[in-house]
């Protein structure tokens, strides 16, 4: 594999949505939907006549009998050295906005691309098509396709998408539903970003000695192999059995950490609830990074960054864990109960001490879960 | 105004859409999608099920009674000082892809930012809000709305957009009926590029005494104001007048000049057919500054870049002259009758010495056109 670290940088300085809450905001007004971006982050408020406010994918109804184009666009830069699975990892992403309302079909992607001019041609020539590949891949795998898209050179690799679809009322779930009693699940372990930067500080002696205490070589590489094939999941069956086992709400949890994207979803709900995290599934060893380095991630706060991470979804208290056995047994992947809904503000927080949960519990050799 | 230019790159050194053929091409077998940008530029050549090659949208027919899905994305670096101009030529540019298709309603929009980090925090939080009510404005006025979007940070300033439609079969126009006898109407003049560029210069003393003997610096100023309008003019009164005098297919002209576009569309005719130039409209005064720079430019030879050009439409030759009389009297603006369509092998070419039409005939003092 051809390491993209060399071209591209890792870490993306800043990542925001857009705010558009029914007028844009003018100059002098209010320009806080460029500095806040904890605020602004998946608040898709759609002017009139859409649908619902605070969703990850823009829901619009369409001239056309009772259907709505449901749509949504990402993207980032690389932070895999494998082009192949960054590809992958950049479709899962983009798909898991229209997962996270529930919707299982996506129409037609297109593919958004920056080439790095850091890149020679011969980088470009042989790591984009990998990269694209990756990305038709997944898209195919999710029974979508890629049908266009735009590429340009720029200092930095950029890589993402569009997602849309058309479909009935019924296909999408509306995330403001929950109700006191419903339960939080989360249906990937967090660390992403603690793994990838692990992983990238094997090379970077000064870094590595401040956790190599806590954590072995093999134990980083098994987590960054982990934290690849985890953001290059699909959330589709998740989005399937959110209608089968009465979802109320659900969102991905990406750029904003656990508790941002919790946040984001309480801040919308129709009810008084607030949301109490309880649980934390973590990638196996990324707490003790974490633990190690301070107030660097804020992985136990719920605040490290997470690439394509799973949904949170709100769920009937009865449903929840048949919902978790069900995705288990389809998948061979565990979702957790995390935490609980109940009388609140709408805001959501993590417990003093929560439970970390090692994923997986027991390390096999030769297998990553 | 905030200029623009000391924080952006003005001329992006590079532009093309993604070539999709069926597959993507894999590593090692074939690159020349990144490669060959005067070959993949707009060929959104779709998969199966899609509809169509060679077009400027992606067409994806839906699950839902005969509707499709038509689909474009585009993005680039700004050109303009005005950041309000630049969001107007940002959306019209996006929109234009549909247009070209005879599409003339936009149900969605989403925005593609790329903030420069070479801005100060005071330049962004005033340049940005300018930009995207720039941009909402001109999706408002194409009767369209923008639900959403993406915004990062990297060096280069980038904006584009996604604009998607659901639409029934007679809502769009194909672009590849084109037959022998039709004749090529453009709805905008030629020398966008060489007008900005040539504004630019003003500034630059040693680019400017190449073309000062040709050219006033009022001329200079006109021109780009007169680019700057055109560029953010929507072709939407274009691709309503395709459906009424039944245009054969048309595309919009943008990075690959008169030229590059005539060829592609040229190439997807199902007739043996040619493309002959006869007329290049150009905005006043911009052909001379084209000779004085010798081939920097092209425009003369159709190969100088434009951006938010106008459509390209091959009409029956009865209907023509209807045409343009129509989309004159509805928007005050001219439209041109600049070839023919005859007998030939899928190609276009301009004639030897064409006839330049200066754009206005007659320069008024205090008026644009």
């Amino acid at each position: 594999m051809i390491p993209l670290k060399d071209a591209i940088p890792y870490t993306p300085p800043f990542r925001c949505r857009i705010l558009y809450t029914g007028t844009l905001p003018l100059a002098g007004e209010d320009s806080s939907a460029q500095q806040d971006s904890e605020q602004s982050h998946f608040q898709y408020a759609t002017p009139s006549p859409s649908v619902g406010i605070g969703m990850d994918a823009s829901i619009t109804p369409l001239r056309h009998g009772g259907l709505s184009l449901v749509q949504t666009t990402d993207f980032f830069y690389p932070l895999v050295d494998d082009p192949y699975m960054m590809g992958k990892i950049t479709c899962a992403n983009v798909l898991s906005d229209l997962y996270a309302m529930g919707v299982t079909e996506c129409d037609n992607m297109l593919m958004l691309l920056c080439c790095s001019n850091k890149m020679t041609d011969k980088e470009r020539d042989v790591i984009i098509p990998i990269i694209m590949r990756g990305f038709k891949d997944t898209a195919e795998e999710a029974g979508s396709q890629v049908t266009g898209g735009q590429t340009v050179i720029n200092p930095w690799m950029t890589i993402g998408g569009v997602a849309s679809t058309v479909c009935q009322q019924n296909e999408f779930i509306l995330p403001d539903n929950s109700v006191i009693g419903d339960v939080l699940v989360l249906t990937k372990p967090l660390g992403t970003q603690v793994a990838v930067n692990a992983y990238q500080w094997l090379d970077q002696p000064e870094r590595w000695n401040r956790v190599k205490l806590v954590v072995s070589e093999d134990d980083v590489r098994k987590a960054y192999q982990r934290a690849m094939f985890s953001m290059a999941r699909l959330n589709r069956t998740a989005a399937r059995l959110m209608h089968k086992y009465n979802a109320h709400g659900a969102t991905d949890v990406t750029g904003f950490g656990l508790l941002g994207h919790a946040n984001n979803l309480a801040r919308v709900q129709k009810e008084e609830v607030g949301f109490v995290i309880h649980n934390l599934p973590v990638i196996a060893k990324m707490a003790a990074i974490s633990k190690a380095c301070g107030n660097l991630f804020g992985l136990l706060q719920g605040t490290s960054a997470e690439t394509s991470g799973g949904l949170l979804i709100a769920l009937p208290r009865e449903q929840a864990a048949a919902f978790c056995k069900d995705i288990e047994k389809q998948e061979g992947y565990q979702s957790w109960i995390i935490g609980i809904v109940e009388k609140g503000n709408r805001t959501a927080r993590i417990i003093d001490k929560p439970r970390v949960i090692e994923v997986p519990a027991k390390d096999r050799d030769g297998e990553l879960w």
